[in-house]
């Protein structure tokens, strides 16, 4: 079975094959909590209860199976596959906190997923984020709305450490091998990942307009990936920063092996505490754990160092309109993220008259790219149970098959926003040279 | 004298030869109130009064002439240029409004410029528009900002006809071929603005990836020249709204002239009254005119329209960051209007869940668009004297420089924005084909 669309074939989930990744993968092995007696029948409380689950979620396409057998369904349309609720106990987590007890549930193995695990997702990404009015059913989907939580510098290193401190040998099991953590960009159609992450790196340095020379700022910089590249590529010096641990001690080691540490610099801070002056600033995908209060001073940061010809560029995981993250993702795997709406991202440029120059939305490409993570990563799944657990390869198997169908179904975006200083005119007429055969791989 | 910057030469006034515009046109001719006697001494107070204006103006790198000969100039950088008051009374309206008093008394003939007209409202331009707290000297310079002046439906038609109905035979006069009244897209630096509304016209129709037998709404549609480029060139059918009586009448003898008048629907009514079905919305040069509070419903009627394979694009004047119009365009040229920052268009997309795929500025080509204009426009200068009257004539030169100046230090932006429905998978997924060679012209 392949969870990464080959060249040519759609990326989307729902239009693969029906074998599904829980036919696969024997989930049996992957209960962590112990089976109950089959005996106990659910009750009609229990029935109506789900039901009512099953509204707040926005009935999806989809069918569920009680311990005892029973089947609900909702929807009005057909299903695409079924959640078998194993244990009671999950469901009445679940009508608490919808989300999060099904997240939950999946993770300790009393939820199994019968069909396509990224159908099934999708089903309930479109159900769930329905337009609809706010109030109670929001407030009992999203019980924690992270839109206010304070970000400040403390709270950030403990989030980032939760999520990229989790090991680089685990990322190695499924990154390409530059290890970029951020959506690719697939410019031929049947790229490998490899191909689709230097094309995104190239993307956004044409986007930047690097010249030989050029001082870059990079906030968020991961193992140091696009930093390296930049400096090896472009000819530019970069200073880096990044709040993990982790990641900085790896980016120095590669960058020494490269021979480029005269030329790149990782700093091993927070954005809030850049200075210093650059011709090109650039974060790829570290917007999402910035949080909506800290825009404006994000701003702030880019507007004290940017010189007058400056170029700048942010990539990020957005909305179609503002909404709180997904709880379970929220609570599990990034504590405090937000995926802003452009509404909200024009808060770090309006105060500081910063002029956004281009706006590209790669969503589908973030589709492909966790596919090809999602099929390494149950590929490695032996590797993954060995270092952590099943509870965490099933947990890491959701995110990423729960994150291709929210981008499937738009709910959420890929964003790149290019800027510059408002009187900056020593900007490109046209995007030709973005997409010029001299500029192609 | 060139105001069109050649191909290849800068756009941006300041760097044009030092003969200006009021040296070449002879503006003695162009008074419209009679001289006031020279004696009359400016007084202590007037020159007090005169600093303080260019204080509030933010002390543009401008000298100021007074009729007795008197000089001021609060700027710190060299002044670029002169602006010559000839008469008391136009002091005094500007103590009162600084922009209005300025503009008016340039149509009376009461203010000449000495040096480059574009160059001295650039450096105007440059300092009304720096970022500043709010308050009272906002207050002056804006004293009624349009941002929440009402556009039901008869306003806005009062609006329309008194800028749109001024007469077809007039913008012919000095607009290309196909009267395309918004910024044009020099794909090439030589193209000739006729080449240039062209290459305008099929940018925008490859960013909604026309295909034959589409069904296009344009909400807006001037004298109908991408209407019927649209069904000429990429054989769709068009439906185009717009309230200006003179424009629709021009443009259905138009469309029956090419023979294409079973395929656009030339329809005066509001873009309120939009209904039916549509593949493509499309609309270029009519969110100015559309007024923050009308937004939303905006937003509506796209929704209301669009099929959930369909795209749309709109195409406006925009800003940096909120901030009413320019008083004196809103007074005497543009009623109402109001170019809106990216955050503020995002009122028409994020309560429809519409997204957005692309975000294009391309600013500094309305400063080539209105080059053209410009030069177009004084070399018929004698026709519009005679059309109007001298006063018309200096106030639309100053609304043509002022727009250039606006355009060049980035106080105006323009802005093409594409959307698709959020579940629309079948988006292109690079930008590519903007830019592939067999589309190219």
């Amino acid at each position: 079975m392949k969870l990464g669309a080959p060249a040519g074939e759609s990326p989307v989930g729902r239009e693969q094959s029906a074998s599904s990744l829980e036919q696969t993968h024997g989930l049996d092995n992957g209960r962590v909590l112990p089976k109950q007696p089959e005996a106990a029948k659910s009750s009609r409380f229990e029935r109506w209860m789900l039901k009512s689950v099953l509204g707040i979620c926005g009935d999806p396409a989809v069918r569920v199976v009680l311990w005892d057998g029973e089947t609900v369904c909702t929807s009005p349309s057909p299903p695409v596959g079924s959640i078998v609720i194993r244990d009671r106990r999950v469901l009445r987590r679940m009508a608490l906190q919808p989300i999060v007890g099904f997240g939950d549930g999946y993770g300790e193995g009393l939820i199994d997923i019968e069909g396509n695990l990224v159908d099934v997702l999708s089903a309930m990404s479109r159900a769930v984020d329905r337009p609809r009015p706010d109030g109670l059913v929001g407030r009992i989907l999203n019980p924690r709305p992270n839109i206010h939580r304070p970000h400040h510098i403390d709270a950030s290193r403990d989030s980032v450490h939760q999520h990229y401190d989790l090991g680089n040998s685990f990322y190695k099991l499924w990154l390409d091998e530059n290890l970029s953590y951020t959506c690719a960009y697939f410019s031929e159609p049947g790229m490998t990942l490899e191909k689709a992450q230097t094309a995104k790196l190239d993307h956004v340095c044409r986007k930047l307009q690097l010249r030989p020379g050029d001082r870059v700022i990079e906030a968020g910089c991961g193992w140091g990936g696009l930093a390296l590249h930049m400096a090896k590529r472009y000819g530019v010096s970069v200073r880096a920063f990044n709040l993990s641990r982790e990641q900085i001690v790896y980016a120095r080691d590669w960058a020494k092996s490269l021979g480029l540490s005269d030329r790149v610099e990782f700093v091993e801070d927070d954005y809030r505490n850049i200075s210093g002056a650059c011709d090109a600033f650039v974060s790829v995908g570290m917007l999402e754990h910035v949080g909506l209060e800290n825009f404006r001073e994000l701003g702030r940061v880019i507007d004290g160092v940017l010189t007058p010809s400056g170029r700048g560029l942010i990539h990020t995981i957005g909305r179609n309109t503002p909404m709180p993250l997904d709880p379970w993702i929220d609570k599990r795997i990034f504590p405090g993220a937000y995926p802003p709406a452009l509404s909200e991202m024009m808060r770090i440029f309006e105060p500081w008259h910063l002029s956004v120059l281009d706006v590209e939305n790669i969503r589908m490409h973030y589709v492909r790219t966790l596919e090809h993570w999602l099929e390494r990563h149950e590929r490695a799944r032996g590797e993954v149970v060995r270092m952590f657990d099943e509870r965490f390869a099933r947990m890491w198997r959701l995110y990423l098959a729960g994150s291709i169908a929210a981008f499937a179904v738009g709910s959420l975006q890929l964003f790149q926003v290019v800027f510059a200083r408002e009187a900056n005119n020593d900007i490109p007429w046209t995007r030709m040279h973005l997409y010029s055969a001299r500029n192609a791989e």
